[in-house]
């Protein structure tokens, strides 16, 4: 089974808005065993869109179709696959019904122009979307299956894994499996090196084994292409061994694991409690943990100690290290971690301080100088780093680089 | 001057890498006048590639192929463009002496595979490359300028700036300039209704003048063509005139402005300060605060008060309370808000609790409700959001609820 992605909209084809979406269709549709040979962005205009379904009708078993399924004017997805496919759009009062409901939820009539968003070509099926009021649909023409899912995200995404993903994981013979392995705190050549002879890609190596640099993350990605998820277990699970014994704690999580979920597995392992001092980064460390489901056991909360006077007052930094030390040194880092956990009474402290730019910066304390201090049951660990970048990727590197220590120092 | 993009690889199409050149490219070329209708991705393959090339000559005035450039057998590019131009593929020796200094420099010989990057098809005219050893190439073909960069994110831009963007600049009669107005507080349809008659959409509206919704935040977004800045601006100074009338407070920013960029600039216009407690959203309020450079001047710091014992603590929110009426409720919001300006001295004391999910919810207190209270000089307001969603998207529609409340309360 192949695939060709076609997305839809003035924002994409300008430049305005990155596609993600087709990438995330493609690694979806890979899992599967569907591959993706093909995507296509075009503008929000009825004949370009009519036309670029009509090219690819005949083309791919499958080709899905992304974005211009809204209320608006700018919204011609609809009318443009009709036309291709020489199908009238019609009503689907069914789908009228819960869209009129959904408004009346919120105390509002259906606004007029909404019905377009229950309207579909004759002869298409309806795809529900329990996340919005945008209907999708399904036909096929030309020996294609043609899919048209709206571009709001989220509803994409349930939609695709409602209605396509379980039809899809039946049909294939062979599947795609990948496995990832995250690193954190080694330059990418050197994990490269010690990896190197295990590394093989192009179309027929199986499992296919490469390097991804991202946002200080290095990630190595095997991909198995096998008949089940055992066949490609077998394949995979002797390179994951390999590189975890060649990197050991380089290694700190797998597949959808981040650095802040490999801290929180480890206080769970460790049964630890977590509080946090902050200064450069601001609240980024508290909104991380938080966005992991459950973290309320482990994680007790946390001080955003951006000015000074927060320090002293809400962590008990003595104000006179403000002269001698400076608010950026590994003496108001400890102070803070200590802080943090005796405050909140957390068996882990952590504090950080640092200057995230673009002023603050001095020839003995630049622009990316960060202290961080991890207190665990009173013994303290400080580290310093000098970042480079802009403001925001000197907080997320200095974010990764607490996770990373917290997680060694629950080692 | 109209343009596509092609961009080369495997990992794109298959969606382990998302593509990013074909925004950048458009981006920038719009600011020239030349106007992006369709992105095309394919994969590693000389026969994909060389189709997709031959099918768009003579669509476009410029066709620009990105990626496939590298010296290893993945990389196809030159082969393909040379097969769909009928072309041979010939060696540059000026290229080839350049690059076999770049690696006598490092102290290597040239690697017999990289001879490849000094290659173009015959009739072809050499693109240099001052950041790496692969050489672009430019040729006319069907009436289509055809430009191949390499896929390496810095060459690339360093190419298309150096090489493409100076001769177009001056080749275009025209510019397009975006304005962007980005509206919170009510739905994509009615601001729709309330704009409706200024909407001009397709190829020859001028300007152009569309929506977009994203993440709560609705976007109305206008296009002009016009020979230089100062004519777009007499094109699109009335209608944001129009709009701001028409939606008056609704409006929070233009263009790059976020909603804590608009709280952040009325702190500064009201001589205000501002401290934070957050429960449910666990530091994001503070994170993207502290995005703002210069922020430090207004933020005075905030505390995160995940666990009800640290709201106790930290904030002074009376522990009776939790079983009265309630961690999630507008009493403790208050409170929360309250103790964060007393605690901190700030002028503004926000307070936010609500329930995230995706375990906590009860009938009476569903997932995602969220109450919000904002204190300005002591005189609080308080907020009830019901909001739907995962954990991540609760916790973003309550960041931008809790700005919009700040941003009102400051007015």
């Amino acid at each position: 089974v192949n695939a060709q992605i076609l997305t839809i909209g003035d924002e994409l084809v300008l430049g305005q808005v990155v596609d993600t979406h087709s990438a995330y269709l493609a690694q979806r549709l890979a899992t599967v065993g569907v591959r993706t040979f093909r995507h296509l962005c075009v503008a929000d205009n009825v004949n370009a869109i009519a036309e670029a379904v009509q090219r690819s009708l005949g083309e791919s078993d499958l080709l899905l179709i992304l974005g211009g399924l809204g209320p608006t004017e700018d919204d011609l997805t609809r009318q443009a696959v009709a036309q291709a496919l020489g199908a009238e759009l019609i009503l689907d009062p069914e789908w009228k019904v819960r869209i009129e409901e959904r408004f009346h939820a919120r105390g509002l009539d259906l606004p007029e122009r909404n019905e377009i968003q229950a309207m579909i070509p004759r002869g298409a099926r309806l795809l529900t979307n329990r996340l919005g009021t945008a209907a999708g649909f399904e036909a096929t023409a030309n020996g294609t299956r043609l899919v048209v899912l709206p571009g709001v995200p989220s509803e994409m995404k349930a939609m695709f894994e409602d209605h396509l993903l379980p039809g899809l994981s039946e049909a294939g013979d062979t599947i795609f499996v990948t496995r990832r392995l995250h690193c954190f705190g080694a330059p990418e050549s050197s994990i490269h090196q010690q990896i190197e002879d295990l590394m093989k890609t192009g179309r027929h190596a199986n499992p296919q084994v490469g390097i991804l640099a991202q946002s200080g993350v290095i990630t190595i990605k095997f991909v198995a292409e096998a008949a089940n998820e055992i066949d490609a277990r077998v394949k995979l699970d002797p390179l994951e061994r390999t590189c975890r014994e060649r990197l050991g704690e380089l290694i700190f999580g797998r597949d959808g694991e981040t650095l802040e979920v490999a801290v929180a597995k480890r206080l769970e392992a460790r049964k630890k409690t977590l509080a946090l001092a902050e200064s450069c980064t601001g609240g980024l460390l508290g909104h991380l943990l938080t966005n992991i489901p459950g973290i309320s056991r482990f994680f007790l909360g946390g001080i955003v100690a951006y000015s000074n006077a927060a320090k002293t007052e809400l962590l008990g930094v003595p104000p006179e290290w403000f002269e001698t030390v400076g608010a950026v040194s590994a003496k108001v880092a400890q102070a803070m971690a200590e802080g943090a956990g005796r405050k909140s009474g957390a068996d882990v402290g952590v504090g950080i301080t640092g200057i995230a730019g673009p002023e603050g910066g001095t020839r003995e304390k630049p622009i990316g100088l960060v202290y961080i201090a991890v207190c665990v049951d009173g013994e303290t660990t400080v580290e310093r780093h000098q970042f480079r970048g802009m403001r925001e990727t000197i907080k997320d590197r200095a974010a990764k680089s607490t996770f990373n220590l917290v997680r060694k120092c629950l080692a």
